[in-house]
């Protein structure tokens, strides 16, 4: 019989655009949640009563972009010009990680990603299997991909094509479920058009949606058109990748016609805010996607372009940078910003049953400490949680009905030997 | 005799360009850092002694342009355009506000800014004898003003200058030196050239730095020519202003032109990112001013606008969105991003002596608990404290030598009471 416990006293973030917040109570048996309401439910007698007094429920946010194990090159470069930080920097100390660093480091995002309130991420990378045990053992719910670069000779590109398969195949379901794959040509600019095919067809033989890097420079747009006649979106569109559910990461250099191409085919994106503007990117039209009905969610892209993995920042960047850039202080309201962390990012990734606060979703949630000068008065608790709060708020975390954080502790991880672990082997990357 | 008290083991932000951060040692003496470096001084037997084991040393945060006691409307209406917000939602509130209301929502401003690292705050507002109280009471150091909009008879233009004066007068040098005053008529747009003249003379009489907003919104800027002809840097040098020392909030809009007075005159500038981005005021022009060697710092703004008090959050936004809006990912590094929170922020409000960890310098300085998944590995804590950092991490705070908060928690505030009387003020705004 599955565990059964009824949270009182809460206030719970429903994100119902006429009543986005309830006080009340939340029932969850199992991995479920099985009640929200305001009234007592019925048939609750054996159940664990927990206090939710001082406490804001939200869904676990949900982190649709990134590369986990590059927090090893946290702040190893930073404020550089794109190419000069990706030569001198970021690849050669990549090309050196072996599986162990993948481990160590993924180990190391997954922590803070959890303690910041994020209860699923996507992470697509090499050494996937480590990525996967780390979120199997972790307790945190994954989205896992093997990105492959195609800028290599023909064997070492089926080989990257088999290895990407069969990791997709072995993983998908596993974890009690918490674990689901997709296949992940790494973009266009990276990845000739057979390469791409054959990844398009190895998601319809697997029946398993699709992740790519999209548009997030200028130069890798106006490169796309100069090699194939045509922009990326109708580029990936002729190679057959709408064909998949896809999911595009950044797509910031959009037109029109682009915008309507991905709202026609259902195409959804991972819009990357802190990433686009650390490193220069440019601005992506959030607001046209949206209202083209176009599903955005937000990541927060490798560690190292960042720096961090806090989706609340994220959500804020998202409420903030648009109504800046746009000169319309109504663009991306804060429930808008709010949905795009959590219920848009769960179906940005495909996984419909998380994201939200609703009988019937997985019990993905996270409680934010409102005893605090910046939740105060309580006007908003919508507005608070994007305007306001910071990942230091987050004082539990529970993926699939089971708690993980604690009074901002760990309970999955040993936090002190992964902090060791993640400096030596950044300490190891710089002497080999 | 003062307290003499040493930290060890300590890493110390000392934002020198060319070694931003040290490992070691660093005395206090009463309200005075009068030793920092790698050896152990000299004559330090009967001192205390501190571990800083785990901690990265920051100068305090300072927030150059706020109204406190605006807590108390957070959250009470986003994400609307500025007019409709300002006549619906913050005036008709504002118009209530009684000296008790201005305590209590100072109490709580001034509650989260210690805990989130914020060791100086510029204040502009009504009833400032309250915020002068809190200040005192709290420990932080305050730079206040009676900010005064001239809209209004002569008499009651005269009553609030009059104001002005004997507050600023009345507290200049208060509270063991950590309260400081300047004279602040509120705006062009919403001061007569004759009433920002007659503060320009106080000023002088007084030997007092002056503050105002400026150039916010482009509407502003329009309605400036309109009424008189030149751009507002023209129109306040015309009437004297910068014949003092001045601070200017906002100064969203600018010209070429206009950002070579300011630079001739030695204008200091209170940059507001989030307030900026949250109100679709515009973005700065940050890059062009620095270069130009203006002295720009960081302000929170009003907590209505914000809708936090968390300098952390405005020195990354500092760091962020002028890279992204401009194109350029070496715009604003995080050391100079770090500078606007400090050094410059000191250099902005007239207080040199504070906003660096060197010797000589007022003991105003906070500790963040680096014993987390974000500040690893250890690369360069200058980016870490900018691009991972978040409020929740800041562990102690000291302000003129003595602590203020220790270990998460307000030593010198009764944060439950605060919080409560916050919410009752809040409460009665809303039935009167």
């Amino acid at each position: 019989m599955s565990r059964k416990w009824l949270i009182k006293n809460g206030t719970f973030a429903v994100l119902d655009q006429e009543r986005p917040v309830i006080q009340g109570y939340m029932l969850v048996e199992g991995d479920t949640i099985t009640y929200i309401g305001e009234e007592r439910p019925e048939g609750v007698e054996g159940a664990e009563s927990f206090d939710g007094k001082g406490l804001l429920f939200l869904p676990g946010l949900i982190n649709t972009h990134g590369h986990a194990a590059m927090s090893l090159l946290r702040g190893y470069g930073d404020d550089m010009v794109l190419q000069t930080w990706l030569e001198e920097k970021m690849w050669p100390m990549e090309a050196k990680f072996t599986a162990e660093d993948v481990r160590a480091g993924t180990a190391l995002s997954v922590l803070e990603m959890l303690k910041g309130g994020t209860t699923t991420f996507l992470d697509m990378y090499d050494h996937m299997d480590e990525v996967a045990k780390v979120a199997q053992e972790s307790g945190i719910r994954a989205v896992l991909m093997r990105g492959a670069i195609g800028l290599c000779p023909p064997e070492v590109q089926d080989q990257k094509l088999n290895e990407a398969i069969a990791f997709a195949r072995n993983w998908q379901g596993q974890a009690d479920g918490r674990i689901t794959t997709m296949l992940s040509p790494h973009a266009p600019y990276t990845c000739p058009p057979e390469f791409i095919q054959k990844f398009v067809q190895a998601a319809h033989d697997l029946d398993l949606p699709m992740h790519t890097h999209m548009s997030e420079t200028r130069a890798e747009v106006e490169q796309n058109v100069k090699d194939y006649g045509v922009r990326p979106v109708q580029h990936l569109l002729n190679l057959g990748m709408f064909s998949r559910p896809t999911l595009l990461a950044h797509a910031v250099h959009l037109t029109d016609e682009e915008l309507d191409i991905l709202a026609a085919h259902q195409v959804t994106v991972s819009h990357n805010p802190g990433s686009n503007l650390k490193l220069a990117s440019g601005v992506a039209r959030v607001p046209e996607m949206l209202k083209k009905g176009i599903v955005v969610s937000l990541g927060t892209d490798g560690p190292a372009s960042n720096n961090n993995l806090d989706m609340l920042e994220e959500v804020r960047l998202a409420a903030l940078i648009h109504k800046g850039v746009s000169g319309d202080p109504t663009a991306v309201p804060a429930l808008e910003a709010l949905k795009m962390g959590t219920e848009y990012g769960a179906r940005s990734v495909f996984l419909p049953e998380t994201g939200k606060l609703a009988a019937g979703m997985k019990a993905d949630f996270i409680a934010l400490n409102t005893e605090q000068a910046h939740f105060v008065p309580k006007t908003d608790y919508v507005s608070h949680a994007v305007y306001s709060a910071g990942s230091g708020d987050v004082e539990h975390v529970w993926v699939n009905g089971k708690q993980i954080v604690k009074n901002r502790a760990c309970l999955t991880l040993d936090e002190e030997r992964i902090r060791y672990e993640a400096q030596e082997a950044f300490d190891g990357l710089l002497t080999r």
